[in-house]
């Protein structure tokens, strides 16, 4: 018996940060910027496979990748030694002011703390160790993972009130239009499902008052009768205004996303209707999930791999999330195709996956991966090619590096407030709180 | 890039019964017979690897593993979809006179489902198909399971009562003599430390009044002073008799196992002691969780991943484990080198192993592999060879295997009762019921 099993150390680590164009989507906070930085990680073995990964590029993240980046090179980090990322992980310090607040910008990632920016930085290094692993064993990353259960996952339409342009005509252009009003919304629903056949809708709300946003479930819902249906105000409401919308809205809700603000709430709400409440803002961190489950302060959980930390740990929650009778599915912030792989592959080998995912990928028309996944009938298929699938378009990420470089700062740490200060008429706006009706 | 990936389809499936020597250990249901069931599981791919696992061999095992063996042929399963075994073995309906007893023979296994069964049954094909494709791949077990934080894992010395030697002789005989009392289990103890290096002590209770057993425990704590102490036994005692012993204990004690039967009557202990109580009882299953986590019954979980379903469902119970703050070590049926090989690897990739595991081990005489694992300063060596790293020795595994053909019957399925019947003076001895005291 071979005693020498194959090793395969990290010998290089490229770290590139890039600004990719967002439209200009409106949510409770207020709108999303040009653009949003995301970070890319490459980590090279010795055999000279490269596997890649994805996360948040604002500059917290990037401080705590570097160092990071250099302790698994100088410890000739063993690529398979995926436990082992968190071990060096745990080891750095954290800057408290990176973290000292009750809610992130925007307030969209839930919770702050050390550990979470350390996840959320882990995840990349841990998708990324998995691709090359992948490639290096000739299996896909869902091999990884215990092999697949589904040859497709299903996504969601991700339906946004927005501004046909960024203020001042800032950024890329795109032929969506303005969508502030059901009308916009149904229109903006209909062209989803005639160029990706998505079979359930979520409209991100918190932006109108609530009774503008039932007016437009209500829409989409005689639109599209009998399709799954989601409002998603990002705790932008009191436990009383969702209950009532709520009520008013339970016949055709598959769930209502985070409606109020932070566990007590949520169990208040959760407390006083039927319809399933969903988070990814209450419970997004392990530490959050005794509280919500014993409170029954929540119906489903929405995964997101770059705040747990992995897909590895994506499973865990699939596992805990299992054991007490929790729903689960998956949430998405602006993200490129290397996480849109990365999501596809970790929620085809989960059981117990509820819901069809959210994703915003389609809004967005910058990606650093040659082929673009495409979703046909709502679904993508799940890549069986080894790693994660997808490959690295070398030019694409060298200009939007070169855009992330360019910058003078104001867009490489995501604020959607900033930007809605640039729109006529809104030059006062500052951050809501919460709750907002 | 290779749209191809390996793919090593499982094309014959070896199922061998055994018996295997077991000494005159004493519990709260009698008294373990002269053999016991095993049966070992090999997988072999299209390829010629061959992968070793292994379970409970009581015919109810079997009589699920057969057909279960003929699904995975059938399909040719992919040696990889370690997902797929449970999807597959869900197909497979299970005798309901099988399990509908609200606990197993000897009550010492916890609950009885058909779903429990059936993941009995899968822990011993995917520890075979971790093996297979550890070689297949050229990596130890431990790095499918994401890579080991430790090189080596901690054991406690499991002490019991028991006699000299089986009624009427039977069986196998050993040099360890009688241990009936404090004296007799200081005895086996001190032999324990020296031969193996053990640093901690399980008593197995349950098999004398409890004053004896605190008397017991007190001789550990002079003989080994400072050094952790547990007691098990196995549910046998009332709410009230395990909170006086938790009391007349707990400056000694490190954890207290099963004092009560059942997650309701655990909780009543619970709440009155802090000595914490662990489990292998009152939760086998993920659906036994939610309750005895909520009601604060346990804890310490003591797992074992023929129970749960495998390596990568043990880690998931970690997982939770560490979520809800309860601890988390391994417990040990009557096993063989194949078992304590896969308890070693998972051991050594949980995080939150909290205390040194149990294991019958060093009780057994008889194995199916080839070098003995030893156990050194009461630790065994994580193997980085690949797969397991245990050789199966083919002569020892048809010797026990024709012990097994040649058995009437009577020793196919464990029955500690039946046994004690035998001695002198036991002959009206029936299963107690619990509590006993």
């Amino acid at each position: 018996m071979d005693a020498h099993p194959q090793r395969h150390p990290i010998v290089d680590i490229r770290l590139t940060p890039v600004l990719i164009s967002d439209p200009p989507l409106l949510n409770v906070q207020g709108v999303h910027q040009p653009y949003t930085p995301r970070l890319v990680v490459e980590v090279v073995t010795d055999s000279g496979v490269t596997g890649v990964g994805e996360t948040y590029g604002d500059t917290k993240y990037l401080e705590l990748a570097r160092p990071y980046a250099d302790s698994l090179l100088a410890a000739r980090h063993e690529l398979s030694d995926l436990n082992g990322l968190f071990t060096l992980m745990n080891d750095l310090p954290v800057d408290d002011a990176r973290v000292d607040h009750s809610v992130d910008v925007g307030g969209l990632r839930g919770v702050q703390s050390a550990d979470k920016l350390r996840l959320s930085v882990v995840s990349a290094f841990e998708v990324a160790c998995l691709d090359a692993l992948g490639k290096t064993l000739g299996v896909p990353v869902h091999t990884l993972l215990g092999g697949k259960v589904r040859d497709s996952v299903e996504y969601s339409a991700y339906l946004f009130y927005r501004w046909a342009e960024h203020p001042g005509g800032a950024g890329e252009k795109d032929d969506w239009g303005a969508a502030v009003d059901p009308e916009g919304i149904v229109a903006q629903a209909r062209r989803f499902v005639r160029e990706y056949g998505f079979g359930s809708f979520k409209l991100k709300g918190g932006v109108f008052p609530p009774e503008q946003e039932v007016a437009a479930i209500r829409a989409l819902a005689e639109a599209f009768p009998g399709h799954p249906l989601r409002l998603d105000p990002n705790g932008g409401w009191s436990a009383a205004t969702s209950l009532r919308v709520a009520a008013e809205l339970a016949d055709v809700l598959e769930y209502l996303e985070d409606p109020a603000s932070g566990t007590r709430a949520m169990a208040e709400v959760s407390a006083g209707t039927d319809v399933p409440l969903a988070t990814n803002m209450c419970v997004t961190t392990f530490g959050e999930i005794r509280e919500a489950f014993l409170g029954d302060a929540v119906q489903v959980v929405l995964s997101d791999h770059h705040y747990w930390g992995g897909l590895r740990n994506t499973r865990e929650l699939a596992a805990i999330c299992r054991t007490f009778g929790v729903g689960l599915s998956m949430h998405s912030n602006t993200h490129m195709g290397i996480s849109l792989a990365a999501m596809t592959h970790v929620a085809a080998t989960v059981p117990n996956l509820d819901y069809a995912c959210d994703s915003h990928y389609p809004w967005q028309s910058e990606d650093v991966v040659v082929d673009r996944p495409v979703f046909r009938d709502g679904r993508l298929a799940v890549s069986d090619a080894p790693g994660l699938g997808v490959a690295l378009d070398r030019d694409a990420l060298d200009r939007l590096h070169r855009r992330w470089l360019a910058d003078d700062g104001t867009l490489r740490d995501r604020d959607d407030a900033a930007a809605m200060r640039l729109a006529p008429g809104h030059e006062e706006w500052r951050t809501p709180t919460l709750p907002r009706w």
